[in-house]
């Protein structure tokens, strides 16, 4: 089996994993606009293949079902319809789950018809895309059910297995890492000979940028440390937030993270909605803040006389880092505490806001058809997040890769690192 | 067994029997906000006898489950925190429909426990109430489902049976019955004697009303009717609109009822969504015209040089007919059409638009404490349809029966009849 | 000169006259969507009787200003484009005031030829009608007014005389006045013989109503009386209000009438916006209360253990009264207390919400034509408030008149009587 | 008399001026959000001065009243309750014009007095950060005046004279011209020693940035173009837009830049608003395009296959050329045409949207209090435009000037530079 193959297996094999634990009924849960049913990722991932691939490549393929290339649509304009496909979402109690599964079942026995043939490049490429396409749905399919079980009045929990306990250990100290800026390159250096060897357009092409001297910090900000800004009244202090950030706290009536909610039996006066059910927020202050907008992040390093850090800076400075973190693999499924040592969290725990706008990198060029309305066509009003988060699959995620989030939203695990 | 346990039994098992062509998926969809899943219905209609009865009066009862009290309540609110169980309904996944019919289950025991203990007159009126209560919520069942379906791209259709084909006989003709008015007396008159003796509360007191002569046409306004209308430009002659009809035609773009689609491949352009799928509206254009607002409504009957019927002129009409027609046991589950003889679809095809808003009778008390939520409340801004309709229990129905929709809602079986 | 030309003259002065408090800019306000700028007031007035009147029946007229036509109109939609004048009274600053004065000197003097002529009786008709539409819209000068100035973080006043002081009086008692029902007639008995006989379309035709024996309040609710509501948590007791009231205060905030504001300077802790600027509740308990809401009202009668009266018993009580009463023509602009004699304060003060809605009498037809469009296409989710109000011309208003308004409506001068 | 007060008296004398066209009533016109009245505007320069130097500088300064200070306060939270002044721009009847005139006025003999005393370098720094603020809301004045007269049904213009007539002369080509890029500087160099040297705290700190080589158009994209786009389908085909962009063409309609309108009688199907009221397109087609929002200028350049250049490409290309053009100096009040003549149309004409979203220079630092609300908290989900336009003072604007503007915006004279 190739490579490609394996990988192929082994990415589609952990979605059906994911969504084990989950009914039926828990899979067709659409709980904010800006998440989708698990049923749907699934569908939708196995659209992708079936599409871009199957159908254009596959001789002999027969679609599963023909209604389903209009229905899986998410955004492909060029492919016409996505409009009334995105608006059911919520009447989505047809196709079933079972044929949900069945629909994916048939794409991988062809998608195996196809390994067996000789694959070419343009082929393997679209499968890599499809397969990192995947793993970006697995993420947004946790994030998406963390929604739905916290909207369920009886807050259910996803999976059995109980929060494991944070580590007790003597106290780090937060540190600055210096670094000297000046002319360097940013974005991904294509390298021809891995068959593995990938990246999303918007990573390109490698440019050169010229940075000031900048500091940042050796972790993540915690919850403890948020706490601290909550007190000195964070939240109704408008000299510390942007206009647009702080027109979101009145309207949305923020006054803490996504996730906490007053409990007067903690310590802290709050708890904590988790993939794991409830807790309390006493037994995870030193864990790294996450579920906060950009505009949260932007005020809190307003009131630290910090700031956060451009995008350029912070790939600069993870670059050399080995990527490695509490990612999807750990099974964790919440950020946890940073251990002293060294420049750490940069991958994992939390995508970082940095103050930069998605924007292109000079000469960028989106992917031809369909498959360039990826990145190209969001990049506007959005803000770059970084490093990854407790739910992005280890081999998903590099120093190089670019996220982005509206800067008011705050589903996903996003949290803080600061600069100087 | 009693008269009224043998009801109970009866009701009870046609609310699952309904359900049973649906999956657990299909019972979560709330495809409108008016709507609501499947699954709640079934929750709901069983809270309603475990908070009502089974808690108060039977001694020693246990509840199925605590946080279900706050989770099934609908809008009692003197109960309490209707609310936030009004706003996840559609983040419903659990309770999982299982565990609803282990709830339905726990109560039907719980309930044959108590029928088999001596039931004072409180607690009669009371399941008599439950019942009737289930009724209503088996008609919005269907209702809403209809709904789900129709906003599924797929378009499934409950139940297998295949529509029944429309009778072919003779041409009738539309008549005019008079009607001399004087004064009169409407309203329920309640007889203390018969055991399942049941009217809602805002159908008394009975009471005088003094009537000017009228005449009521012999049969509902149909399809075909409703075509020429269209075609005489009906949704753009704002002249033939109540201000308030004409904003709604204007902001939700109304130009044919709820559920006709165009489609060019029927004789007259259009299709029409059924409980039971799609059909050509040709093969319908007899039946009485179904799913328009009271703007519609009124809109049509001035067009025709005509008016609707006062509540008082359509009970004063209805009150000596005999009550049958094609309601829910039928099994048609969409109106038909009338065969010429005599005042005929009083009873069932679909709820009759009146002219009179939903206020109190002169006197109208309602019940005391949080039973008398049911009706006094909403008597504002809603108009008074009568009848009942396709998806009625046969025996829910009567000529003092009231029921009330405001006047743009287009979900419910709502039809035309026309006065003079 | 005629008694039509006298009339004519005395309220086309006494619009111009209400206006002279007012400059320029103050004319153009429009605060809120319900009302009107002063300015456009005095011009669609005028171009009624340019449109219904000028143009068709007097020989050569020559209309001011050709665009006016459509500038100008209101809601008449058989007369097209109504939308954008509507749209646009906001944006309003040309034509200027000086303009539409010169529009009304331009329209007076070609009445004034029109008067020099011999005027059918249709003329005359429509010459009545124009003159009550002038009164209906003098109201509406003031009242929209009041919101404005309300809305000026100055609060200016309206004129210059103070407020007067209320009398202190022996203190009265409410009563309840008997009345035994039976079958009755209501509506407007049009008399042909009188020259200036004029009423609405919608209090015709004259019919017969049954009514059950009842009790009416002797006076209007006061604010001394609605304080106490407010005290025993009126504004936050769901049980006490309609479901669609209860949701007006939930989405507006409601916790007092429209007007009220906070005040610690004040021993009741309010003060009262009025026309003549600020002033504390104290000095104002025993007056009528003003700007609540049929929703309000309606709460504060069930609190009370009492009813709205229905809009016959109201007519049937005060056919027999004397119209008289706190009016335009006192001056004071404000309501003002009861004095303890008999049944009182029925004409004046405020309008009384009434427990009916708006809807036809049996029979009713509205004027053929545009001028049809008075207001029958009002007849839906509006109630009927009855008696005038202390902003009203005093030989505008009559027993069997029937104004209505949005029952969420506060804006408008009105308040509560009971009845039983 | 000071260089600083011979600029102080011109910049409000220019500021009357313009104003002096607007009758009261069309000073206070607020006809979408984002404008303000222009007595507003006149107020609120004033209200600067006030606040920000004589009340803290100037020994025995009388505010003019005191309830201004709150009134006319825009954004500067630091300063409080600037709600309500924002919500009650539009029933700003009070103050009247005169009343607003007077405040101007005495403010204007108070700083005369302050001029006659010696003046400190924070003073100045003031005075000079006051000039500017002022020179800002006289172009956002006639840009609003311009949206209320298109609002306003009548379509008046501002001021008498005429739209000048364009130039005919030989047809210029579009040039492209080449930068090499490399490292280089942007941001403003402060020039301690000229008294009215000035920047905005945005354009600072002057910093490196590394350029990849470039070209950029000679000229702005004009009306012929534009049009061109339009023929292409350019407004119906979503793969040319950004989505955000697609999204606002959808909502809002878009099918030309704001102020076209169709017109049957003119060649090109168009007619076109401007502050001298509607022209005929067909005599303005090779004048700059003006007022499309940052999507439409994106998706033109995408269509072109061209883009738009980076603030930093725009003003290393500018930083060399006269600073001179269309500005609000020449009268025009309308962008005009190319000539052929190098670089060209830089400055004035319109604002060029840039492919830059609004983010601080590295380094930046607002000026401190409520001084540093200016500019710092609007750096999110803006997009920096450069450059000035025809209603900009001509010594207001320069090479590092950086405005900045909603990306859905286009009542502000914006259009597009293309680069490569």
């Amino acid at each position: 089996m190739s490579i490609l193959e394996s990988k192929y297996k082994a990415v589609r094999t952990m979605t059906r994993s994911l969504a084990a634990n989950l009914s039926a009924e828990d899979q067709m849960v659409q709980s904010c606009p800006e998440a989708s049913p698990v049923k749907w990722h699934q569908a939708h991932t196995t659209w992708f293949f079936e599409t871009f691939i199957l159908r254009p490549f596959l001789p002999g393929y027969r679609p599963f079902r023909d209604e389903f290339h209009r229905l899986f649509n998410s955004y492909y304009i060029s492919l016409g319809e996505k409009i009334s496909a995105k608006k059911l979402r919520a009447a989505f109690s047809r196709p079933t789950l079972n044929e949900i599964l069945a629909f994916r079942a048939h794409v991988d026995q062809e998608m195996e018809r196809l390994f067996s043939c000789s694959i070419d490049q343009e082929v393997a490429r679209r499968i890599l895309l499809g397969l990192n396409h995947e793993q970006q749905h697995q993420e947004l399919g946790l994030t998406d059910i963390k929604h739905a079980f916290f909207s369920n009045p009886i807050g259910p929990s996803y999976g059995s297995a109980p929060m494991p306990k944070e580590r007790t250990h003597p106290a780090y100290q937060l540190r600055w890492f210096d670094f000297e800026g000046g002319l360097t390159g940013i974005g991904y250096p294509l390298n021809a000979g891995d068959p593995l060897d990938f990246c999303f357009d918007n990573e390109t092409p490698r440019h050169k940028v010229y940075l000031e001297p900048f500091q940042i910090a050796s972790c993540m900000v915690t919850c403890r440390d948020y706490l601290e800004f909550m007190s000195d009244d964070g939240y109704i202090r408008p000299e510390l937030w942007l206009s647009d950030g702080w027109d979101s706290v009145q309207q949305a009536g923020w006054e803490a993270p996504l996730y906490w909610e007053r409990d007067s039996t903690d310590a802290t006066g709050w708890r904590v909605f988790t993939l794991k059910g409830w807790h309390g927020l006493a037994g995870l202050l030193d864990t790294a803040l996450c579920h906060v907008s950009f505009f949260e992040a932007d005020a809190f390093a307003r009131w630290r006389g910090c700031r956060l850090p451009t995008e350029a800076e912070w790939e600069s400075a993870a670059i050399k880092e080995r990527r490695h973190g509490n990612l999807l693999d750990t099974g964790r499924l919440h950020p946890t505490r940073a251990n002293g040592a060294g420049l750490e969290q940069l991958f994992g725990d939390c995508w970082e806001w940095t103050a930069s706008p998605h924007t292109g990198y000079p000469g960028y060029k989106p992917l031809p058809g369909a498959l360039g309305e990826y990145n190209g066509k969001f990049m506007s009003s959005q803000m770059i997040v970084r490093g990854g988060s407790c739910v992005t699959p280890a081999d998903h995620i590099r120093a190089t890769y670019r996220n982005f989030i509206h800067p008011a939203m705050r589903w996903q695990f996003t949290g803080i690192r600061l600069a100087i």
